[in-house]
């Protein structure tokens, strides 16, 4: 067909349109599963703030579920992006301080959807999983290769379970905080680096040390 | 009708006999659940295994999930009072021994159901995530009543967060732990204490000061 050869204008005029529509609805989705329960989002309504017909929402996303899992795997994906661009040239400790404010920053804008979706309230499918699995993944390899790890202790048991549990510890106090939000942003993030320091001074004592 | 009196020999014996199906039943679930993957799980099998027809498998338990549910709650129940058999009165850092050898104990004895069920690859719906989430905080209303805080530092944001986030460190370790085993089980427990009181010395340091 036309495999090889540059798509003929009306076609890619088709195809931006196609691809600004299901960038519209993922926004929408975005803002409407992060405000309210998944339960309480409508398609109907979604359809029509969209200004579209349900059938043509249903063209883009054959599901609800679906559409879900687009705006999640999108919402987790700015959280990764958010995180990795803060310099990898800053003292550790400001990385630490620059990357939990990336976090809690992102996860406060999406609290509600955060909070259901770590708890599995709103029931949790492997395709739902693999997206938070991704994200945890994500970020414990940024920790292994970035500075000032570089690499030092990948295949150190002790410490890759030592990261995946600070992830772990992560995301309960913020799911914790996010329910009952009894520390100011600020407080909980000296709080995670506090204890982020004292556990690499247990598995890299060498690298943190002075730090705190 | 017979409220109030005795129930008649005949009537105490069927019920009797439906407390035992049902465990015997609820015996062959956990076994299963826990050696195979959910969807490898088969009512017909589990009904052969009980010398007992489909249909009356499905009279205990209607659905595939709810014999999966009443399993996991078991399961749950068993985790928690393993842990809360350590005797109150021995040195803290030996309760936390102790703490956590029955929880990787109970664990590893479950591990494939235990990395499915938090992973959520079995899909995780809110009565599931309900059981996951009440031994948290079983778990934690532990932590903070018995000794040597007995109370001291409840409703202290930071400590409460903390203890929410060691279980986090825990449960993520342990996932890692039971899909990849690295360590030991005494090398592990050895690094979730050293990390444990770490934690503590932030936010409770008069406490555990000088127990590492």
């Amino acid at each position: 067909m036309l495999r090889g050869t540059a798509p003929r204008p009306a076609r890619r005029r088709v195809r931006l349109e196609t691809d600004q529509r299901r960038a519209q609805l993922l926004e929408l989705a975005k803002a409407q599963f992060s405000a309210r329960a998944y339960d309480d989002v409508s398609i109907d309504d979604l359809a029509r703030e969209a200004k579209i017909s349900k059938g043509l929402l249903y063209h883009y996303f054959p599901t609800k579920r679906d559409l879900y899992v687009a705006g999640l795997s999108e919402i987790a994906n700015e959280l990764v992006a958010a995180i990795e661009a803060v310099p990898q040239d800053l003292p550790p400790i400001d990385r630490v301080h620059h990357g939990l404010d990336a976090y809690l920053d992102h996860i406060s804008r999406h609290s509600r959807a955060f909070v259901s979706l770590m708890r599995g309230g709103i029931g949790s499918d492997p395709e739902v999983a693999e997206v938070v699995e991704s994200v945890r993944s994500r970020l414990f390899q940024r920790f292994l290769t970035g500075p000032p790890f570089t690499n030092a202790f990948t295949g150190d048991a002790r410490f890759e379970i030592a990261v995946r549990g600070w992830i772990g510890f992560v995301e309960a106090a913020t799911i914790d905080w996010c329910s009952n939000p009894r520390l100011s942003k600020l407080e909980l993030r000296e709080l995670l680096t506090q204890i982020l320091l004292e556990i690499m001074r247990v598995v890299a004592p060498a690298v943190f040390k002075g730090a705190s």
